[in-house]
C-alpha cells in the first residue's frame, strides 16, 4: 500500500523529517510518497497560516498524478482534514487527532505539547472539533516556533521535557502527544528521558491508515463527507495559475 | 462608520442582495460596503468549497485597498474567522455566530435551518467551536442547494417554513436563525408566517458591529488571535498571481 | 427608541453611574431612562438579594408608566432575566449574558472580575444556563464588597487589574468582563493598563437592545416566555401596598 | 425532628395534599409543619410567578416564628433554594433536584412529567445548574395547568400515564419523577399502571432531609451560601407592610 | 428495615468500622448487617482489585441466606452497583455516589479526598458514569494506602485536612467527602477543625436507603437494570467451589 | 508479533468466530491466539454477567503461559480494560472503544448496533467513560440475544440493517459500529447493502494494536494503571481452585 503524506509547509527540510520517520513507523510493504504545497507559508503558527496551507495542501492533491492509498496530514492543529475526506476516495488521516487517539489508548489523559502559544486554543479546538478533547488533560508551548525546532535539538528537547513534565505532575497527563510535525524524531529520545509513554502523530496516523486501508475502509460518503457537487471554481487547482513547479 | 460585507462565493446577485440587506438593517451614518472573491467557487456547499472560500475571503481582504471599521463575513458555517481576526485589527463578525447569539437573546432554544442536509454537521461544528451549541435545539436542511434559493421565491419560502415549524414543534426551538447568506431577505416573511422570531446572520452582524466598534472594541490580540508572524509565504496574495481582475 | 436602564438596588448614586455610562454608550438618538426598585437592597450579594431585586425589579417594571422600546437589566449575575422577558413585550437584556456574549466576539475566551468570592458560583451558574459558560476561562472576586466600589476608586482599579491580570496569563482569558454594574465608568482606564479588550455589561447591553431594536425583534413568545396567564396574584404589584414613593 | 415543608404558591387546598403526602412519607418521630405564602400567586406557571413566590417564601421564612430543622420547597422547578440556603441554618431541600437524585438511584435515566409544556425548559435549566441533568432523558408536559390536576383525577392520572409511557418508550427513561407539587398522592397508582418506579419529589425531600439531620448535617457557608451581609433592606420582610394575615 | 452493608475487601477490622459507622448513623429501628466476600484482595486499591472484589461482592450476595431490603456498596470507587442492581429485587446505595449526592445538597461544589493518588481517575469515571462529576470541585490524594489509614489516626486526619483545606482554598469546594470505607469515624473531626461539611459515604448511603426504603421504592427493572437472563454460568458462585468458609 | 483475542464468554463457537475474523484482519506476520475464560457465563448480556466475564478474563490472563505483544478484549460493552491495562506490559485493545475510534476516522458521527435493549445504556456508559461519546449519535439494540446471532444469520443480518438504516436515516450517524463480539464475520455484507461504511471491533482491534505494538508502545503505567501493589488476594487465581481444565 502507498501512504502519501503531506507536510502543510514548504520547508523541504521538514518535508524529509516526517518523510523520514513516516518511513521508520511503517511496515515493511508500505511505500510512503512525501510531499508538501508548491506555495504557501514555510511554516504554520497560527490561524491565517493554517488557513492558506489547507488549501495549499487541496491544491497540491488537486494536481497530485500519482495514486495513493491513504492520505497523512502532517500540520498538527490544522484546519482542512474534512475537506480532503470529501475530495478523496481515499481515507484521510489527520495527526493531531491520530496523536490524541492513540494517546488514549495507551493512559487514562493526555497531554499535547506544542509550539507557541498562540496555537493552544486552535488545537484544542480542534480536539473539540473531533470529540476527542475530553480526556485531553493540557494543551502546553514550549515558546518555540516551528523553525526553531530544528536549530538546536538540545534546547528543543530540554524545553518538551519541560512542559511535558508539568503536565504529568501538574495536569495529570499519562501520555504526551508531541504537538508539531517538525517534533518528528524526538519521540525516542523524550519518551526515555521522560518516563511516560510519547505519541508522535505523524508515526501514529502511518499506522491507522495501515489498520484502516488493511480491512478495505474509508470514508463516509453519505452526509458530511459527500463529493463536492459540480460547479464552477475559477482558478482552481490555483497552482496552475501560479508561478512555480505547478504553474505557468 | 464603514461596514464592510464579504459575501463568499463569487456569485454577484448574491452579493447584491447580502449588500441590500446589511444596508436595510444599517443604522444611518453606517456606510455598508459589499464584495466578493476574486476567486473562487460560485457557492458553497461543503467543506472544500469552504476552505477555498476562507482563502479567496483572506486574499481579497489583503489586497482590499479601501479602510473599514468591522469586517461582516458573510458565510453561514464557512471556515476562517480566526484567521481574519489575526489579520485584521478592525473587530471580525461571522454570521454564524451572529446569528446564533442574537437568537439566543430572544428565546431559551433556537434552530438553524439551513440549504443542504450536508451542510449540518458543519454547521453544529462551528457552533460548538464557538461555544454557542448549548442552546441550539437542532440544524436542519431545506434541501435547497445554495443557487437554488433564488430560483424559486415561493418554493425557497415553503421549505424554510415546513423545516422551521417542525424545529418549532418537534425540537422545541424558539426562534429561527436563516442558516444562509442566501436567504437574506427572506426573514421579514417566514417570521410573519411562522410566528416566531426570525432572525438573518447578516443584519445580525451589522447590528452587533455597530454596537462593538461604537464602543471602541476590538479583538483581542494576546494569544489566539495575535497577529501572523513575519515570514515566507510564497505565491501571497493569490489573487497577484491568478488572471482576472486582481491579477496580472 | 428609548431604552430602560433598571440598576437593581436602592443606591441612587450607582443608579446614576449605570445611567452616565448607558448614555455615554448609546449612539445619537437612543433615549436612555434609568430606575430604580421602590424597595429592596441597597446592594446585591448574594442568592438572597438577587432573589429580592428581581422581585423589585419585576415590581418597578410593574408600575413603571412611561414606554420603552428594550429593557437592560443592570445587576451582574442576578436572577429575573427570564421573569422579565415573560412579561414584556419588547426584548430584555441582562448585563451578564451580554458582557459574556461581546467578550466573545472579541476573543477566544474570556473572564469575569467581579466583587466578593461568594458571587463567583452564582456567576458561574448564571453562564451555565445561558449557554454561554463553555469560553469563559475564570470567574474571580476582588474582595471588594459592591459599594465598597465606589469608596476608593484607586483601590477598585488595582484589585481589579490584579485579578484580570491573573486570569490572562494563569486563566488564559482574552479578554475581560467587569463583573459588577458598579465598575461601569472603569472600563477604559482598566483596558488601557492591561492591554486586553474589557468589555462592560451595561454598554454591551445598550448596544445589542439597540441592534436587537433596531431589527425590530422581540422575545419569542411561544413556549418558555410565554406571558403570564391570567391568574389571582395577592398584594400584586407589592409597591402598591408598601410605605413609600410607589404605595401608600 | 421537625421538618417545614413549604408550598410555594398560596393554594391552601394544594398546602394540605402536600402535608398529607410529607406526613405520610416521613418515619415516626418527624414532625411535619406545612404552609404557604401569605401574599403571591395561586399557582406557579412559569418564571415571573416562579420570582414572585420565591421572595414570598423568602418573607414568609424570614416571619415564620416557629424552630425547624430542614426546609422542604415545595416548588417543582421554582428557584430560591440557594437564597434560602443562605438564609437558614438548617438544611434546605428542593423537591426538584430530590426527585432527581432519588430517580437516580433507582434507574439508568429518569424522565419528569409536569403540568404545561411553558414550564420544560425551566425545569430542564433548574436541573442543569444543579448538576442533576446528565441521566435525564426527558421532561415533559401533560397540557394540564396546575389548579387542573385537582379537578379530575382521573385526567389527570391519564394524562401523566400518557406521557410517562411515552418517556419510558421513546426517551429511554426508567425511572418515572413527578414535576409538580400538585401531582403529590398520584405516585402510587401511576407507578402501579406503569411498572416502572415513580418518585414524588415531596416525598423523596422529605426522606433526604431526614437522612441529612439525622447525620447532624447542614448547609455549607463557607462561600456560595455565605449569610447575607449585614445592610439595608428597606420594606423588609414585606409581609409585615402589606394588608393580610403577616401584615398591618 | 434491615440493611447489607458490604464491605469489599476482606479485612475484617474494616468491616468492623463500616459496620459500627453504619450502625451509629442508622435511625432507630433500622438493623444493620455487615459483612464482607469470601475471598479476594484484603484492600482494593486500583481496577484490578476493583473488578476482582466486585464479583467477590457479587459471590457474596449469591450466597448470602439472610433477608434484607437494601443493600449499600462500600466501596469508594469500586465498580459493580449496576450488576447488584440487576441481580436484587432491592435498592442499591454505592458509597461513592450517595456522599457525592449528599454533598450536592449541602454546597454548591464538593470535592473527594481519599487515598492514593492512583485511585483519582478511577473516581472521576464512577461520578463521571453517575453522572455527578459536572459540581465535582476536584479528587484529591493523600498518598495513604487504604490499611495505612488506620495504623495512624493522627497522620491520617493530618493528611485528610491538608488535601482538604487545598480542595476548598485551590478547588473551591464548599463540602469534603471522605473518598474511603476506612476513612469512616473520622468524619467529625474532620468537619470540627476544617469548618465546612464533611460526608461520608457510608453514613449517606444508610440515610438514602431508609428513605427509599421507607417510600416502598426499588430499581427500575425495565431496561438497564432487568434481571439476568437465564443462562449457564459454569462455578457460579465461585465461594461453593473455592476452600473457605463459603465452598468446600 | 503474536496477539491474543479473548472472548469474554465460554460458548466456543464464537471464540472461532472471533479468531477467523481476527486472523482474516491481520496482516501478514501476525499471529493470533484466541482464547476464553476458564468458567463464567456463556455469553453476556448485562451487568452482571459482564462483571463476572471481567474477572474471569483477568483469570484466564493470570494463568496464561504463553508469551503475547498485545491483548484484544472482544466483548462489546464489558468492563475490564483497565484491569488489563494495570496487570499487564504489553497494551490493551477493548473492542467498544477500538470500533467507535476507528469509526470516528471514517465519519463526522457513528452508531452501533447491537443485541438486546439491555445493553444499550451499559454500552453507552463505556463510550463516555472512554471519552468517545461525544460523536456517537446513536446506540440501537436489534432485539436478538448474544447467542441467537448464530442461529439464523439471515435474520441477524434483516435485523442489523433494519436498526443500521435508522441510525443513518433518523440519527444522522455516518458510520455503523457492529456492537457485538458475535457480530464478527458480517462486517462486509452489511456494509454492501447499507452503503456506509460499517466497522467492526474485533478487526478494528487488531489493526490497532499492530499499530501500537509497531511502534513499540505500550500502557502509561504512572498514574491510573499502575501496576497492583503487592497484597493478600486469597484464592487468587480463581481458576486454580475451581473444577476443570485449569483448577484441581
Amino acid at each position: 500500500m502507498r501512504i502519501l503524506v503531506l507536510n502543510p509547509n514548504t520547508t523541504a527540510s521538514m518535508t524529509a523529517t516526517i518523510r523520514a520517520l513516516a518511513e521508520e513507523s511503517a511496515r515493511p510493504g508500505t511505500e510512503i510518497t512525501a510531499t508538501q504545497p508548491l506555495w504557501g507559508p514555510e511554516s504554520i503558527e497560527g490561524h491565517f497560516e493554517g488557513q492558506l496551507s489547507a488549501v495549499a495542501v487541496l491544491d497540491r492533491l488537486a494536481t497530485f498524478q500519482e495514486q495513493f492509498d491513504a492520505l497523512v496530514m502532517a500540520g498538527f492543529g490544522e484546519p482542512g482534514r474534512e475537506a480532503a475526506q470529501e475530495l478523496l476516495d481515499v481515507p484521510v488521516f489527520d495527526i493531531t487527532e491520530c496523536a490524541a487517539q492513540m494517546a488514549m489508548m495507551l493512559g487514562h489523559s493526555y497531554a499535547v505539547v506544542t509550539t507557541l502559544d498562540r496555537a493552544v486554543p486552535q488545537i484544542q479546538d480542534r480536539l473539540l472539533t473531533a470529540g476527542l478533547l475530553q480526556r485531553c488533560a493540557s494543551v502546553r508551548g514550549t515558546g518555540l516556533g516551528v523553525l526553531e525546532l530544528e536549530e538546536d535539538t538540545e534546547r528543543t528537547v530540554r524545553e518538551i521535557l519541560t512542559q511535558a513534565r508539568a503536565a504529568v505532575e501538574e495536569d495529570h497527563a499519562e501520555v504526551i502527544c508531541l504537538g508539531c510535525g517538525g517534533m518528528a524524531g524526538l519521540r525516542e529520545r523524550v519518551e526515555a528521558e521522560l518516563g511516560v509513554p510519547v505519541v508522535d502523530g505523524v508515526a501514529a496516523a502511518v499506522g491507522f491508515a495501515e489498520a484502516v486501508v488493511g480491512l478495505g475502509l474509508s470514508t463516509s460518503k453519505v452526509r458530511g463527507f459527500a463529493p463536492p457537487r459540480p460547479k464552477t471554481i475559477t482558478s482552481w487547482p490555483l497552482s496552475r495559475h501560479l508561478p512555480g513547479p505547478g504553474g505557468n
